[in-house]
């Protein structure tokens, strides 16, 4: 077992920071203190200056991921890299079963494709319809896959989109299963009409997309999904929320002692629906995303709602695809496939936007990255956490870091970022996954196949 | 033609109240002043210590309609007369196509019926499913019958529900054909589900009526109706608003400029969940509809939205049952007919726990009993205004008369009443319809077919 | 006496338009109807194209007012005759008593200076100080001379401001009276306060005007104010609500069923903060009032408010300084005189940004400048309405007609104007004042000392 | 040193629970895990079937204050013993200069009083008037004297009360020295109007102290308070939120960013108005304190702010009368010296009527107890978390044990409880006060002087 000690940084956990060094031994950490005497021959990590925090978790990725007649162009492979190259160290992606697939099936297809991670990884699991078969597999994918989350899909209609009716069977069995639902919401019905009406009216290019899921749809299905997930008495969890109307649903809910959470995108806390309107179609259709981005004055919500707690992850729906990819939708927007990347840059761009201008605190930051979910997805503190006995994925975060950035340099497999040209100030340092040095210095040193599958045990049944 | 003076009251409109004598010439207002010469044989009203009020109009009647596989007990005939015993000279009905029946033969059914009206009368027509067919005769319902209102249930599954998708569809052609949508706002996919559960786990009594379908599935379909008619560019108007939270979906669009209007009825503003807790199967199923009653902390969101003005309209629902026909829903709560009645006794009920109770001024009662309803209508100034030119639906309304509310002496054909021992204090002390005497001293003098149909012409369309 | 006739218009009221010529006699409308026979030699008005509206109503001017060392340059006879250019009939001004000085003593002094006026005019009378001397003036003020509206500031410390007690008391005793009252809602201690701490960093230019009294500290004063109108029993009209904050603590109070009323000024509604970065000194310092405008963001919040009646009044603040008065506070934004015109525009204006964009129909249009607050005011339907019996304060409005504001056309006295080089659409032909021509043809006929004193009754007490 | 082992429980902490043992060393934890070798002769303690939380802190008492002519009749020995019995092992005090008196003699004179604890405890400083001598002494109660928090009265008008002026200057203070500003928020000049308008009707009794200052006056200064702190910059704590309004403020600031705590107390979340019905004076005069109790209606609001996180803590406003005190105010409300107890029963009925009941899970019920205050205070995790290193304040707490609450058997000095006949479920086995047993099997082993004073360092100065 290798011995690893990280000296003079100040440790800061999502309620309390203070300087101390951290002892690793293999994969987790051992000690904290500060006076640490470290065994011979460990290795010392200078945190002089840098905060040493738990290494973020985004719980919102689409790697290798089939969609729309295409597969996302980021693996597990260089998703995860891409990610522990900003300071994540455990990513969760969907597991989506074909139309007529067994969840059982679909498992398996993921359990394969994610044997490249780098990173460790867990599942979402997606309910796409309802029949008895899904009601059976779903106590098998809780208790014997270790997955305590399904996502359910308001929008897509024709492809991915469930009802009411399917959504209350689905979420009362979340409920006795002690496990979690987790919604995309958008009015699929009625972005279905109005992609019609628009291309109707001639509007073809990207910015139709745009027009067809204004806030709007999106602040009424979550207000949907969490009256629903009320009656059911489960808890809820709603994935990309993007806009005022959304965000004030769940906070309502909140308001109400109801058990709900919401996740801003990094994506939608910096960037604005004026990029639909660029001249360039494929810079617009590289913004294609659903929801969409909004105009600014949806991001003071958002900003809010994550200091006063109402919203309580950040996450990217890092969901890549290449131009070549995008360009399937030149003459249709509704073909643009939908998804950005963003697993390199949440951290940086949070810290820089967030904790520079003095909207979070530091701990607010790692409670957004990394803690908050950890807890939601009842990981914690094996993950989220600096305490001793957690799993040893740190981030040495340099606060005087700064970086500019391009698509030239991403890990992403992708040829451009939604980002380019974006300051960060703020950065990853060192990367620890499970006590193993993943990136350091500017350079990735984690290889494919080095991160685990991770299980999560379900809650206590309703 | 005869004439008729209406001496020593004091005229209260919407936005006005004066003294002055109000002279009748046939079916018409023709003077309104302090010192109007009647002519010779004209006859004098003495409306000494009372005020001259427009009559009532109920927006929301359901006489002699099919449903639950029975009629309801009160046709055209005795519902309006039960109206002009209290002061209400218009009612609007509900025009209900069988499933696969036209709109057109629809209307027609719904024409004979009405002939026997004592009061004048109009309809909504039902949306309960879509086609081109439903398209088509929208038109012909607007244009050529003079119905500038529709309705839709987005509860009653697998009966008059409608989809989200309908809803999108029928609301567009309602903006674009200058008519207003309305809904009856309970999720039904969930109400069908928590039935269902609710059975399951024995309970038949009615009140699981109540519980199947609590203030949460009314908010909620409320929201979504009010995103669905936004998109499309129509106006809404919610039928039967119950509860806060379908009260806040209100407030919050108009807040947001939206142009949508709210219904509490009276029984709402009066009665409460307790109800179904009484010990009789019989009392607790008389008083069955949808929306149930509620918590008696909804009523104060009520009657304040009467006042802000984000609530406009105070209606009945009156859908009237016999206890004998209540009971086909022993053993099964799902079975008991909805409905309770309320036409004799809205106005009496709302002045004396509204007027005299300082929450309404005089004005805000006949605005929310008669003008706004006409302006939302088409219909104002003919009907909801005591002006030069308009018809002479007229109530002089006594506010010393005290009556209490008993099932022995309404009009109503049921054996029993939702206010049974209810005081009222104030009263029609007469009653006009288009200038002829309906309702005096107690007695009632309209006769079956007295009444008119009420043409109203669409709006401006979109 | 005169008769005279407009033919061939629209009559436009608060509630209700209708095609119809309007007869006026002398100064009364005498009928209202579509084949009206005109007296011999009743003048004739065209009104073909045009809307038939009451005059309106401005309830918030300074006209000839002793203010920080100067005096407004806008007196009765040219601030009553941009109005009368503007197709507004009636103002109400503030009559302030000075230190010390009795309101009977103050009232004396604007009775003076306001018969000059060319159109009806009334005032508000301001509470600057507590006593047993006000109080007893109190009941004179209203009984005697026929004003059922006192003013309060909570802002200007050191000067016209007064305390919570101050409130209190002088609520009270408004509710005893049946007199309503208003309030400049600013808090003066932190504005206080503020403004030192500015000047303390060498902040001394208009921009620090803005600065020193962001949004926050007039929310906080209405809120307040509310609750103390509340205790007492008392309604309340705010005067200048200009942003988000002020206009929910007046929708929370509406909504709790409070009798509350917000008057948004025309400025604020089209005009934003970003006026005082102008590097032109006097650009930005002939902006400064208070509340001073605000940034964009707060103007949906307005309109939404009018269109859905938490708001009720569009005004002015007329309060007139030159440049020359302006530069006073040179060196010291706090010396700036507040106050800008507006008077003249603001009907066009309200026009082209409200009912041409379709935020406010030509009814509400109506109802905001003139129909509710003459019903707040207790002069309607004598003001603010087009029927038989009123005042022949009509305004025929031309919705085609179009201008573009210049302060070298305009009555206002001053040398700029606020507005300058903003194009309307819509504007009056004509505009009678009691059945006297005072505008017709872009040509000022109302001659100084036309005007006359309206009395105003007070409400019922409470 | 001593050393001690508790064996067997479920560590709670405020985000997380696990079975482990916890090892302390004299005062202070040293390990926490599940399979600890004790050192040898450590005592044991059986934590099986218990939680092992840190223990409570009150952050709101008043030990032997002088308050309305009297001196509360639980002193620091005796209200640091009532709250180790029921498991909360620190209080914070507030120090209340006299008039006049230098906030450095009021520390002396409290410190003095403080001797007597048998608890820790900490002290909030009063501000209470405003002056050169104030501002410099706030720099040295907070570098000198550990205090980083100071308490202003917005109301006891001629007494404690600072008006709005002092409030800015001394928020100001706060942000510069990294002080937190803590308000008793009502409004002090509305109170003293209407207390005399309640005794020149008449109303004398207990009664009429509720009536004086009812919601509104609270949510109104509320309001206020937010609004000035952050116009300095200041962050704010708002003691005894007793109200929907007041909460309501709270959560509104915080959904727009801003950085405000409220701390609800027991005896709102259970007690209500109609206590000071009671036909007894001395029942309702021994409930008599500001805030008064409220309807029911405002309870769920408060638990709704607990589980949301819009409020952050319970306390007690532990400020004990005996009914001999009471009796001051016979034939005058006003002077009931204001004030109840319930340090000792605090957390027994928080886990009673919150977490048995389902609405706040165990977690939530340390972190509103005790974590919570712990970081607002600048102590965690010093107290307030089970974790290596911090103080050894534990509580084992036994979710079955049952009480009924029972003047006879209180700590309290004084001779009844408002809480009475309360059962409470789930209650303290085990006390540790910084490592000593202070409390177990039903007794106290705590001493007089046990306890120490805590220095809390300044948060960094804005
Ligand atoms: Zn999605
Ligand atoms: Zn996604
Ligand atoms: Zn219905
Ligand atoms: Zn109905
Ligand atoms: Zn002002
Ligand atoms: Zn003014
Ligand atoms: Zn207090
Ligand atoms: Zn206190």
């Amino acid at each position: 077992m290798t011995n690893l000690i990280i000296r003079g940084g100040t440790v800061v956990n999502h309620d309390h920071s203070h300087p101390a060094d951290v002892l690793i031994d293999g994969e987790t950490i051992v000690a904290i203190g500060t006076a640490i005497d470290a065994p011979t021959g460990a290795q010392t990590i200078d945190a002089g200056g840098c905060y040493v925090m738990p290494g973020g978790i985004d719980p919102h990725t689409h790697l290798e991921m089939p969609f729309m007649g295409t597969v996302t162009a980021d693996d597990f492979e260089w998703g995860t890299k891409a990610a522990l190259a900003g300071g994540t160290t455990m990513v969760v992606d969907f597991c989506l079963p074909d139309p007529g697939q067994s969840m059982l099936a679909a498992y398996q297809d993921w359990r394969r494709k994610s044997e490249k991670a780098a990173s460790d990884y867990g599942f979402h699991m997606a309910v796409t319809s309802w029949s008895k078969q899904v009601f059976d597999e779903m106590e098998i994918v809780v208790k014997t896959y270790g997955i305590n989350t399904f996502k359910h899909f308001m929008a897509y209609k024709g492809a991915l989109m469930v009802n009411d009716d399917e959504l209350y069977n689905s979420f009362a069995r979340c409920a006795h299963l002690g496990a979690m639902p987790l919604v995309h919401a958008e009015n699929g019905d009625v972005v279905a009409r109005m992609q019609e009406a628009l291309l109707g009216r001639g509007v073809t290019g990207p910015e139709g997309h745009a027009y067809s899921r204004p806030p709007e749809v999106e602040g009424e299905a979550t207000n949907r999904a969490i009256m629903i997930a009320d009656m059911t008495g489960a808890p809820l969890y709603v994935v990309h929320t993007s806009c005022r109307e959304a965000h004030e649903a769940i906070a309502r809910a909140r308001a109400g002692g109801k058990r709900v959470y919401g996740e801003p995108l990094i994506q939608h806390l910096l960037l604005d629906a004026g990029e639909y309107q660029n001249k360039s179609w494929n810079h617009a259709a590289q913004r294609v995303m659903s929801p969409p981005f909004r105009d600014k004055s949806h991001q003071d919500s958002l900003w809010a709602g994550l200091q006063s707690g109402s919203l309580q992850v950040v996450a990217t729906d890092h969901c890549a695809f290449t131009t070549d990819q995008k360009r399937l939708g030149v003459g249709d927007f509704r073909k643009i496939p939908n998804g950005t990347g963003g697993l390199e840059d949440r951290m940086p761009l949070l810290w820089t936007a967030g904790v520079t201008t003095g909207r979070l605190t530091k701990e607010e930051f790692v409670a957004v990255t990394s803690s908050n979910i950890a807890r939601i997805l009842n990981v914690y503190p094996r993950k989220g956490r600096i305490a001793v006995g957690s799993d040893a994925d740190v981030v040495v975060w340099d606060p005087s870091a700064s970086k500019t950035i391009s698509a030239k340099k991403q890990m992403s497999r992708i040829d451009y970022n939604v980002f380019e040209g974006f300051s960060c100030t703020g950065g990853p340092a060192v990367t620890l996954s499970r006590g193993k040095i993943a990136w350091k210095d500017g350079e990735l040193r984690a290889e494919k196949g080095d991160g685990k599958y991770v299980e999560r045990p379900p809650f206590s049944p309703v």
